[in-house]
């Protein structure tokens, strides 16, 4: 392997580059992104060799796609196109059935391998990378019977090098499963953040008050729009179905209070205690 | 100052114990609770000096109430009835207006200070008690007008040294705002954490999928709902009022999913992306 690009030079993205170019300084990263500044950013910050174009990914072994969803979705059977028999190209988006799908007949569909690594932080760009970020993280993989066996066998040294923990599932079940732990806990962010917001319009200084308690609760409140808005899209029916159970148990637990069922409340909290063990070792 | 006694040696009682035990060491810190095998690792934990009985604190030249704040409303003035005229009481708990209320006529009124140190982490209990866990952390203090002079001057020496930033309001205003940005994230966390258990149950392995993102938003369900019941009954009103606001807040963001404003959407959050600067210095 010698030649890597990386499209969309971002927080995954760019952590993806330090990561492989530091298992082998001899490989050369190539940047692709359609943000001229976030280029010259990577570059700059050593993070990418080179700037290419999207023309030059013919000569690549390793394509890494980070870019959000819906570019992926409609880029992706294009950089199929252009890239030749022995080039691997990985995505690392958030959805999985929609992206699957829409190479589910292209004649290069086995030079292309599904993935969704859990790692991430709530910034973005290139100045967001960090080394070591997949480190000890899960890595899901989804139709790996797709891509061809050397490409497979491509991938898979790459992810254990990075300390990746492998888990595979059907691109279906990943979006399904996903939407609980990870699209569901940004939007109660958002709201919990905009619930706040809206109301130190009227009361100042609401935020002296705030502790770090809020700050953890609220921290995915932080996250890009130009990333979340296509993950809600693509994933809409398993988030909404999400969003349907949460808002019940919420305003289940709004009728205890409003009932003075205090009693249900400590069982309601202390059931869901339980996350204690859950969360041992993710946090 | 001599004798310190703490009521509740967990969290916020412990760590109070220990900045005061570091700020002169010749104080004698007396610990009383109701649970003896806390009490016991306090004591081995080095965080009180004595174990003592609630008919000591005629000899306090300070005591601290730590416990939660229904037992706080019942204890505090039977607390007042037993000290001196030279105590300082100072309660730490997360409503003010009832606890105010309790004690409004009270004869040692003046003996009392109403605070509520905004700090604190998910864990409970002696051993969750640390030093320095006040330090630059905000301390509201209500109806300061209501303490003796020289008791008011003895707290703000005791507060400044621990390193707290002091807010004045009144018990209302303190129980309206941290309604907000504290007991709705507590709220938010539990029911976000019952949401995913509930769905594991059907759908097993899904905490393989949670990432850090995931922990954040989740970790105040890990709180004692010792503690969490009696405030929520204390200050119904305004949490109710804020659940209101945040299950509004989420509807609207599902009926633009299922209306397919992704445009909106994207506002939404872009929106509330503003918490970033809002939140810079509380975590």
């Amino acid at each position: 392997m010698k030649n890597v690009y990386i499209i969309g030079v971002g927080l995954i993205g760019g952590s993806i580059a330090i990561d492989v170019k530091k298992l082998n300084p001899e490989i050369m990263i190539y940047g692709i992104d359609k943000n001229e500044s976030h280029l010259n950013e990577a570059l700059s910050l050593k993070i990418i060799d080179h700037k290419a174009n999207f023309e030059d990914i013919e000569k690549a072994d390793l394509v890494i796609v980070s870019i959000p969803v819906d570019t992926t979705e409609s880029l992706l059977p294009h950089i199929l196109d252009n890239v030749s028999d022995e080039t691997l190209v990985i995505d690392s988006g958030s959805t999985k059935a929609s992206i699957c799908k829409v190479v589910e007949n292209h004649p290069k569909r086995r030079n292309f391998l599904a993935t969704h690594p859990i790692a991430g932080t709530e910034f973005s760009g290139p100045k967001a990378a960090i080394e070591g970020l997949f480190k000890n993280k899960t890595n899901i993989i989804c139709e790996i019977e797709k891509t061809a066996f050397k490409l497979q066998e491509r991938a898979l040294t790459i992810f254990k090098i990075m300390g990746m923990n492998l888990r595979y599932m059907n691109p279906e079940a990943h979006d399904k499963h996903i939407a609980y732990v990870s699209h569901l806990s940004h939007i109660s962010a958002f709201m919990l953040g905009k619930t706040v917001i809206e109301k130190e319009k009227n009361e100042r200084d609401i935020f002296d008050l705030a502790g770090s308690g809020f700050a953890s609760t609220v921290r995915l409140a932080k996250s890009s729009p130009y990333m979340w808005t296509p993950i809600f899209k693509q994933n809409k029916t398993n988030v909404i179905e999400t969003l349907d159970e949460y808002i019940n148990n919420l305003t289940k637990f709004k009728e205890l209070m409003e009932t003075d069922n205090f009693e249900s409340i400590f069982n309601e909290m202390e059931n869901t205690n339980h996350i204690k063990e859950i969360l041992n070792g993710i946090d």
